[in-house]
């Protein structure tokens, strides 16, 4: 599985986007994936780089459809292949680790 | 205020990296911020670019004094001045509109 | 066309990577394409999204066949609609631009 | 030495951006770096992050005086500590390894 990270930036429709990343994250939905929506991405494990390519294709033909002229998105593929970790354990891991790591500043200003 | 979202990638320390990112998230908390840990970058508000400077020295040199050699960090600013939206709105808004856009699709493949 | 913009890094390989990333614009050459080398980035233009799904697949396969673990992979696409504008003509009009743009500061500080 | 690589998006001014790009362009050489233009981003050698904030904020204010109500600036930096590369190296060394690269394929599709 390859954990994938969207931002779609529709250019020429005004400073209001977000019905734009609405439709972006209902494609994704439909297509049977589980995106996590955050302030500047929507999350979400995909099975294939190809798929994801698909997925890409649909949201742009979508938004153009919708009348946007040109689409600025932003992809970010993360890709492991020595042990498998569902996309929600790496929060998990960061909250844990931020618990337990030692107070103690590494002496740095 | 400005929307930044950041990924920071150590690299030569293994495949392992929740424990810098972790690290990172410690600081932004330590300098007053409220981080939204996502499973691909790090959001909070931020009231200066000279601030978002500040804070990603911070975080490089202490990485650094942790052993990391290099660091690969990505930052998304989003600077909007025709109205204030705070972070955690803007997940909200989309959700909405998710749920309140027409199920017909926009005539697409 | 879509122009799309490529940065690939591996982890866990140590902090010299850049035999990882000639590899995998060798990649995108044998595939026909034609890749401009930026210092952050490698640049080209493709027909599609399948397209470049499929290219991503192979480079990450190909790295991961060179022993690499983990990928994080960063792409952006630029998808513009209202007007056919090749990869090379960006560079050259933002660089007209500069010159031409009135020497006058637009009162900022 | 950092190296930073910058992508700025200004919403809501139509499709055309090339002139907010020349523009910030311009704000990087008047400060004294030597910006390096890609069709997807500018890149430049920067001594510190603080400098870097100060830059942003530089190319942002001005940009909004020019009008534009919104900005999404996508920043890549890389520190690298172990050695000092300057910016251009980087691709020289990438060329140079694919043309050495061995040609017979690693065993991948």
């Amino acid at each position: 599985m390859f954990h994938v990270s969207i931002t779609i930036i529709p250019l020429g429709v005004g400073t209001s986007i977000s019905h734009y990343v609405a439709k972006a994250v209902e494609i994704i939905e439909e297509a049977g994936y589980k995106p996590v929506i955050g302030p500047a991405e929507t999350s979400f494990e995909i099975p294939s780089l190809e798929e994801l390519g698909r997925i890409l294709r649909k949201i742009h033909d979508t938004l153009h459809a919708m009348g946007v002229q040109r689409i600025v998105t932003t992809v970010m593929i993360d890709d492991r292949r020595d042990k498998y970790q569902p996309l929600k354990a790496k929060v998990e891991k960061v909250r844990f680790l931020k618990e337990t790591i030692p107070k103690q500043p590494v002496g740095v200003i």
